[in-house]
C-alpha cells in the first residue's frame, strides 16, 4: 500500500502542482480552526477533471486515502487527512467558465470563491442567493456542505441553486448529473446525493448553477426586544404573514455587547435583551409593503423598536456587527463552533436549555443564528482551561446539547456539515438504521473507502484503509 | 418461492384488505392509462406502518416482488406488478395526522389525496404549492415521482415540501429521514436520495410537508403570440425581469381547439398562433405591479393582445380549457403522454422539431405544458392504426424524439417518471455510468430486488426475481 510517488509524477507533471512530505504546508493538514490535524504524504493541486480522475484511479488501485479539500474554510475537520494519503486540493480549478443567460445559468469550476461568483453575477445582471458567512469558501465546498447561510428564509439553501454537477466517483469513473434543464423525473436523483455528501462519495469537478434576476432593491430593520423568548415568538408571527423576508437573524445581547467592542458601532436600544436583524428584497413597492406590514407585527408582538435601516451607512455597521459576531467571541476566547438546527417554534426553548446549561456547567456560551429557520450558532467558550480540562468539559457539553437539540426534533448541522468534529455527536444521536443506510451507500460508491474516510456518518471498514 | 397464503394471512387479519388472484379487481393491474398490465397473485390494502413493515419483511424473507401503489393515476406503468407477487396498496392509510401552525408543517400518511391536502390546508390559512395536473394522486405517489406541476415556477416542486419521511425499506426496516427542521447538513442526504425514488428503494408510510402562509390573492393572464417561437422567446425575458409569475403554461393553437370543442369555451384572439397562460399570486400591489411590468415586456415582445383575465368566470372558462386538454385529445385518439423536459431556452425549437416529425411521420402530435421550466406535455395520437403499426410507429417516434430531447440538454420526464414505459428511452439515452450508480444504490438498499423491480432505472438482476 506504499504510495509510487514516480505514478503520481506522471500524473501531474508540473512539479509545483505536486509537493511530498515536509514540503506540503502544515495548514494543509488541517481546517480553518486548525485544532483537528493529519499528515498526508502527498499535496496535488489539480487542473483539470483528467487530473482528478487519474489521481483517483491511481489512489483506488492502490488503496489510498484521499481528502478532497477546497479553500479549507471549514469547521468541522472536513478536510483534515485522518489517514494519510493524498490531499486533492482543488482551489486552483477556479474559472468561471460560461453564463447563460436564457436559462440563467453559470458554469464555473469547483475551486471558485462564492464571493468571486457573487460579484460576477451582479455584475451581469443576476443573483447568486445562497449567502453562508464566509465568502471565501469555494463553490465546490458550499455543495459538499449543503452550506446555507442568511438569505435561505426566502431563498433556500446551495441545494436549491445546483443545476448540474460532474463529479469523480472514487475508481475515476467521470458521472454528469443534472443539466440545465429545471425539473427531472428521470431515475434516481444522484445529484441530490451527492449534495452535502461531504466529499465522501465523489469530489466535484465541475458545477452548473441557478441564477436568479438580481433584485431592485434591499432593505434592512432592526427590531430590538426585551427578551429573546419575546423576539422568536415574534418571529413565527412574522413568518406567517406572507410577508417574504429575506433574512431572520437573532442576537442576543451578550453576544452583540462582544461584536460592539470588536467593531467600534453601538447597536440602538442598549436595554434590549435581543435583537432581530431582517433583510426583505424585490422591487422597491413589494420591499415598502413588506417593511410596514412588519412593522405592525413586530409593535404588537413586543418589540421596543422598529428601525428601518435607511441610511446605507447605518445598514452597513449593524450589518458588519452581525458578521464579526464569530471573530469577536475568538478575540476573547478559543471557541467551539455549534451548528445545531432545530424547529423553529423550538429555538427560543433551546436557548434557553443553553443558558442554563451555561450557568450549571460554568462554561461561558454565546448565541446566535438564524431565526428564520432554526439554525442556531451557539459558540462555547474554553476561557483559560488548560487542554485537558476543556477537551473533557466541552465534550460533556456538547453531549448535552445535541442531545437536547436531537430530543427537540432537530439535527446536529445545519450547514457547517459534520466532517471530524462534529461525527461523535452525529453517531450518538442518529437512528441506527438511518446511519446502516448511509454506509451501505457509502459501499456501493466508494466500496474500498478511498474518500474522506472516517468523516461525517461512515463507519470504519475494518482493515480497508489501516 | 411459492406465496405462503397463510403467513400474508396472519399479517393482514381483516380479509376484505387481502384479495387473491382473480378476486383482484383488473385495474389494479395497471396504470390510469391501462395499456401496459401484471398480474399479480395478492392484493393488499395496508393501514399501518406496522403491516407496511410486516409485509415487506415477509415478501424479502421469500423473495416475493413487491408493487407499491397509491391513487393508481400514474401515466408510466409505474404500478404494473410485472413480476406478480404482491401489489401494496398505501390508498387506505390517508389520514391527516396534525397540522403544526408554529413550524408550518403537516403530518399526512401516504394515502391522502393531493386534492383533499390542498383543500384541508387553504381552509385553515395555509397554502400546499405543488400543483401537478392530476389532483387525486396521493402525496405518497407525488414524493415518489417529485411531482411537478404548474406553479413550479415560482414555488418549485414536489422535493421543495418534503420535510420529512417515514419509509420502510425493502426488507421491513422503518427508517425515518428529515424532520420539522429547515435545514440539514447532517450526513448523506437520504431524504432527497428517497424523493423521486418511485418505490424502488423503499414504501412511504408518513409524509411531513411544509406549507406556505396562503396568498391574499392570485390573477391570471392570456397572451396570444402570433406563433410559438415568438411567445417562448417572450417568455424568456419575462423570466429575466423578476416578475415572480407562479404559472407560465404555453398552448399550440391546434391543441387549444381541441379544448375548445371538447370544453365548449372559446379562447380570444382565435387567429394567436399560440397563447401564454400566466398566473401571478401573492399581496394585491405586489400582484398588480407584476401584471403590469409583464404587460410591457408581453407586448414589446410581439404578444397580439394582453388580457388580465379579472372576472372570475372568465378565468375558471379559460384554465378550465387548460386543465382539460389531455382529456379532449383522448375524446379523439388514444394517446401516448410525453413529459420530456428541455432546457427553457430549446423549447421552441423542440417543439418546432416534433411538429416536423409529425409531418414527416404522419403520427399526429399535440404540444402543451410548461413554458416557464421547459416541460413540455407532449401527446403521440393514435388515429386508426391497428395495435401493431401503432406499437412500432409510436416506439420510432419517441425514440426521435427523447434523442431530440437529451441531445439538447434534456431528459426523459420532467415529472411523470419513468415506470415501465418511459424505460427503455432512459436506458438508451442515459450514460451507462449513470445507470450502473443509480443501479448499485438498488443494490445496496435492496439486494433482493423486491421493490418495483424492471421499474425506471433498474437492470435486471439475473435470476433475482424470475
Amino acid at each position: 500500500m506504499g504510495m509510487d510517488r514516480q505514478a503520481l509524477r506522471r500524473i501531474i507533471t508540473d512539479e509545483s502542482r505536486l509537493l511530498f512530505d515536509s514540503a506540503i504546508p502544515v495548514e494543509y493538514g488541517s481546517d480553518a480552526l486548525g485544532r483537528l490535524r493529519g499528515d498526508a504524504e502527498a499535496l496535488v493541486f489539480a487542473l483539470s477533471t483528467e487530473e482528478v480522475s487519474a489521481v483517483l484511479r491511481y489512489a483506488s488501485i492502490n488503496r489510498i486515502p484521499v481528502t478532497p479539500r477546497g479553500a479549507g474554510t471549514n469547521l468541522v475537520g472536513s478536510t483534515v487527512p485522518v489517514h494519510g494519503g493524498i490531499i486533492l486540493d482543488l482551489s486552483r480549478m477556479n474559472r468561471i467558465l460560461a453564463l447563460d443567460r436564457n436559462t440563467m445559468t453559470i458554469t464555473v469550476e469547483p475551486g471558485v470563491l462564492l464571493q468571486d461568483v457573487q460579484a460576477y453575477v451582479e455584475g451581469e445582471g443576476f443573483f447568486y442567493p445562497p449567502d453562508p458567512g464566509e465568502k471565501a469558501s469555494t463553490i465546490g465546498g458550499n455543495i459538499s456542505t449543503n452550506a446555507g447561510g442568511m438569505r435561505a428564509v426566502k431563498y433556500g439553501v446551495t441545494r436549491d441553486y445546483v443545476r448540474g454537477l460532474e463529479v469523480v466517483l472514487a475508481d475515476g469513473t467521470v458521472l454528469r448529473v443534472g443539466g440545465k434543464q429545471v425539473k427531472d423525473a428521470s431515475g434516481l436523483p444522484l445529484k441530490q446525493l451527492l449534495i452535502g455528501s461531504e466529499g465522501t462519495l465523489a469530489v466535484i469537478t465541475q458545477c452548473l448553477l441557478r441564477l436568479l434576476p438580481k433584485p431592485e432593491t434591499s432593505v434592512s430593520v432592526l427590531v430590538p426586544y426585551p427578551d429573546l423568548d419575546t423576539g422568536i415568538r415574534s418571529v413565527l408571527t412574522i413568518l406567517r404573514a406572507d410577508a417574504n423576508p429575506t433574512a431572520v437573524e437573532f442576537m442576543e445581547r451578550k453576544i452583540v455587547a462582544l461584536g460592539e467592542e470588536f467593531s467600534g458601532v453601538r447597536y440602538p436600544c442598549p436595554a434590549a435583551g435581543s435583537y432581530i436583524l431582517l433583510t426583505f428584497d424585490g422591487h422597491r413597492g413589494e420591499v415598502d409593503d413588506n417593511v410596514e406590514r412588519v412593522r405592525k407585527l413586530a409593535l404588537a408582538g413586543g418589540a421596543a423598536d422598529y428601525i428601518v435601516l435607511s441610511d446605507p451607512g447605518q445598514a452597513a455597521d449593524i450589518w458588519r456587527v452581525r458578521g464579526a459576531l464569530v471573530k469577536a467571541v475568538e478575540a476573547v476566547s478559543e471557541q467551539e463552533p455549534v451548528d445545531i438546527v432545530v424547529p423553529i417554534s423550538q429555538t427560543a426553548a433551546f436557548i434557553g436549555f443553553i443558558n442554563a446549561l451555561e450557568q450549571s456547567s460554568g462554561m461561558r456560551m454565546l448565541s446566535f443564528g438564524h431565526a428564520g429557520d432554526g439554525n442556531v450558532h451557539l459558540c462555547m467558550l474554553r476561557g483559560d482551561r488548560d487542554e485537558q480540562t476543556w477537551e473533557r468539559e466541552l465534550r460533556k457539553n456538547m453531549e448535552i446539547a445535541y442531545a437536547k437539540a436531537y430530543q427537540m426534533g432537530g439535527v446536529a448541522s445545519g450547514e457547517h456539515g459534520i466532517g471530524l468534529a462534529k461525527r461523535p455527536y452525529l453517531l450518538r444521536e442518529t437512528p441506527a438504521e438511518n446511519i446502516m443506510v448511509m454506509n451501505r451507500i457509502k459501499d456501493a460508491l466508494d466500496p474500498l473507502h478511498i474518500l474522506n474516510d472516517q468523516k461525517s456518518y461512515i463507519t470504519a471498514r475494518d482493515g480497508a484503509l489501516d
